[in-house]
C-alpha cells in the first residue's frame, strides 16, 4: 500500500549484475497554492500569494507556517479559518489550493507580499541588506536566549531524525525537518521535496499549538543550511540549528547576526560549530 | 588563497577523539538581483524580474539562462547588452544587480514575468497543468529526439562531476550541473548554492554559445531531479538527464510528457530509468 507522498511507477533498473524492470516508488511533487482572504467579512479580498512545489501533506502547517516565517502573520490569533478551495469545481486541483481567512480587524500590508530584502530599494541587494532586512521583522531576540544543548547529544540527531523519516525510506527523494527540545526530546518531524516547505510545515504547526518562540528548540536538518532556512528559525525564535550539510556563508553570517547557534555536518561523530559557540556544552 | 565562491571563517570542530578550533571554508551565498531593460532605446523600461540566492560567478549567464529557461527571451540575438547596475553608487551591491538589455524590437511580455503554470486561471494548480504550461512554451520537441547513451557510460559521470567540483571540494556546500555530450565529453560545469541557478548558468552559457537546442547533450546533476530542473532540460532541448539523486512523482511525469529521458540514483555503477527508456542502449 502506497504511503501519503508516495507514488509507484513501473521502471527499468541497471546494475553490474544485469537489468531488470520492475515497480518503485517516487515522492510526490505538486503545486500548492496558498491564497490570503482578508478585509470586511461583508467583502473580502483575496489575494494569491505564492505557489510552490511541495509534497502533500500538511498543507495547512505549511500555508500557516509560511504567512508566518514570511512576516505576513505574526500569531494564530490572527487567522480566521484555513481550508482547501473547491470553489472552482475541479476535483484535481481543489487540494492543491489553500485560503487562509485573516481575521477582519487584521490589517494586511500588500507591500509584505514581495520578499523582505528587496521591499524598499533602500534595502539593497547585499547579504548585510538581507540580514538587516530579515531583523527588522523578527519578533524574538535569541541573543539573551541561555538554552544550551550537550556535545553527547548533537551527533545523535541524524540518527533520530532518518528513523523517522518514512517516505525517505521508501523514496530516498525527501528533505527532513524535525524540532528537538534541548534535552533531546522529538517534538515534531516533517518531510517534503522542498527543505524551506519542511521547515514551514514544522513552524506552522507549531504555532497552532502555541509553542512559538521556540525557546528550547533545536531545529535538525537533513541537508545543507542556507540563508533561507536560518531566516525561517530566527522567526520562530529557534536558538539552535543542528545540520547534516554544510551551511552558507550567508547562513553562517546570519546567524551570528541573530544570536543563532548554526551547527553544520553532523555526521559519523563529528561537527562544527559555526556561530554562538557558548550553548555548546560538555 | 581564497577561491572563487568559497569564504573562509573560524569554526569550532568537534570530533570524537576531541575538539579544536581552526579555519573552515563556506560556499558563498548571496543575493543576484536580475533586471530587464526593454522598449524603445530613448525612454528604457526598467522590471526587476527576479532576486535569487545563488554563489557569485558567471552571473551573466545565471541572468541569460534564467530568463530563456523562463520563457521570457528566446534568443541570444534578443540581447542587446548584459552589464552589473552600479547606478546606485554602492560598492558593495554593484554586483549583485545585473541588468538585460534587450533588443529595441523584441516585444516584452509582462505576464510572463510570473511563473508559467499558474499565470492564467484556465491552468488551474495542479501536476498536470503544470505540465501543459511547460509545454506551451518550450519551443523545442523531443520526442523525435534519436540521441542515445550507453549504459556503460551513465555511472561514471558522477565521477567526473566530482572531480570538476572545485568549491565542493572545499566547502561541501554546492549543487553542481554538467553538460556532457552523449559520447561522455564534458562541455561545461556550474556550481552554486541552489540547484535551479547551477542550470541556469549552463545554460545561459549554451545559449551564449549558440549551442541550443542541446540535441546532443546530457545534463548530470549531484543531487536530486526536480520538477524545476527537468522544466529548465526541457526548455533547453536536452534529450537526458542523469541525477546522482531521486526525482519526484512530477520530474518523472514531465520527464515522460516531454519526451525526456530521466535517469536517477546513479551511483555505486548502478542507475534507474524512469522515462524514455529507448535511449540508454547496451
Amino acid at each position: 500500500m502506497a504511503k501519503p507522498g508516495v507514488k509507484q511507477i513501473q521502471i527499468h533498473k541497471y546494475a553490474p549484475s544485469g537489468s531488470s524492470n520492475g515497480p518503485d516508488l517516487l515522492a510526490v511533487e505538486e503545486p500548492l497554492e496558498i491564497r490570503l482572504g482578508f478585509g470586511p467579512l461583508t467583502e473580502r479580498t483575496q489575494r494569491s500569494i505564492a505557489i510552490t512545489m511541495r509534497t502533500p501533506g500538511h498543507d495547512f502547517d505549511l500555508a500557516v507556517g509560511f504567512l508566518f516565517t514570511e512576516g505576513i502573520i505574526q500569531s494564530k490569533k490572527q487567522i480566521l479559518s484555513v481550508k482547501y478551495c473547491f470553489d472552482d469545481g475541479k476535483v484535481e486541483e481543489a487540494e492543491n489550493i489553500v485560503r487562509v481567512e485573516l481575521q477582519e480587524n487584521v490589517v494586511f500590508d500588500t507591500g509584505k507580499l514581495n520578499r523582505h530584502f528587496y521591499t524598499t530599494s533602500s534595502c539593497g541587494v547585499c547579504g548585510k541588506a538581507s540580514i538587516e532586512a530579515i531583523e527588522s521583522v523578527s519578533c524574538f531576540n535569541l541573543h539573551q536566549n541561555k538554552t544550551t544543548i550537550k556535545t553527547s547529544l548533537i551527533p545523535k540527531l541524524p540518527n533520530i531524525l532518518r528513523t523517522q523519516q518514512l517516505v525517505f525510506e521508501h523514496t530516498g527523494g525527501l528533505h527532513a525537518a524535525a524540532l528537538f527540545s534541548n534535552d533531546g526530546e522529538l517534538i515534531a518531524m516533517k518531510e517534503d521535496v522542498g527543505r524551506h516547505n519542511a521547515v514551514d510545515k514544522l513552524i506552522g504547526a507549531a504555532l497552532y499549538a502555541d509553542l512559538l518562540p521556540l525557546e528550547n528548540g533545536i531545529l535538525a536538518l537533513s541537508g545543507r543550511a542556507s540563508f533561507e532556512l536560518i531566516q525561517k528559525a530566527s522567526m520562530a525564535g529557534i536558538p539552535i540549528i543542528a545540520a547534516v550539510g554544510a551551511p552558507s556563508s550567508l547562513a553562517v553570517e546570519l546567524a551570528a547576526s541573530a544570536g543563532l547557534t548554526l551547527i553544520g555536518f553532523v555526521r559519523d561523530g563529528r561537527f562544527n560549530v559555526y556561530s554562538e559557540f557558548q550553548r555548546v556544552v560538555e
